[in-house]
């Protein structure tokens, strides 16, 4: 069974100059501005595609890590996870990497099988796959 | 010089009834409703990865080609661009691919050279290059 998600963006003008904003079709959730200068500087009130990214990602480990821990016998409380999406445009830009961290409360587990079904969910989430062209790391932390 | 985004889930439970959010941190535009029906059924009113990944694509998309056109000395006047990204779950959860849209205002500019601008784009935008384990096709329209 396959399900097709829809996004989209506007953009006028040029790259520096310019401005556009992005969508979210599917649920209709929002239309965010987006600039080149919210992705070269903090503090904008701007989305760029790394924080869109981080948020797919995000959102994608955790529910990857779920299946994991309950497939383990071990189902969450609760997974908070962060990524942190680094674009660095002093060699051509480049999405040099995503650094996850997740903070998980989980009933009955050791440290040691928290770590190892953590990786093996970076490593199987399907946005990490399809991520294939930037590194990705991983922290995890059981609470 | 390099920029780091910040997005972050929250999940509780397991994957199948358990439910999430996910936030923008980097630019506070947004906490969102996330959940497994949202990724396998039609006409949730919560977002899922891919729906994310897709703003993320369109809008770097977006940014790369106005950029492309601009160094051909044909900037654009508006480039609007969609991005559907598939989850198939028939074989294991997989983003099977991103197909993208656009349709450009341009003034000046060939269809001919349109053309290859946007599959350079395609090629050459950070998203795509970062998404090198997933199939990224595109149709190109001069309006």
């Amino acid at each position: 069974m396959a399900l097709t998600s829809t996004a989209s963006a506007t953009w006028k003008g040029n790259l520096f100059q310019g401005s556009g904003v992005t969508r979210m079709d599917s649920s209709g959730l929002g239309t965010f501005d987006l600039n080149w200068k919210a992705r070269t500087e903090e503090g904008q009130a701007a989305t760029n595609p790394e924080e869109l990214l981080g948020a797919a990602h995000a959102g994608c480990f955790s529910m990857a890590f779920s299946n994991a821990l309950d497939q383990n016998g071990t189902p969450p409380t609760q997974l908070d996870t962060q990524a942190e999406v680094t674009f660095d445009t002093s060699d051509g830009p480049t999405i040099t990497g995503v650094h996850l961290t997740v903070r998980g409360q989980v009933e009955g587990i050791s440290a040691e099988d928290f770590q190892r079904i953590a990786e093996e969910a970076k490593a199987g989430c399907p946005v990490s796959k399809a991520l294939a062209g930037t590194s990705i790391t991983l922290t995890a932390e059981l609470a």
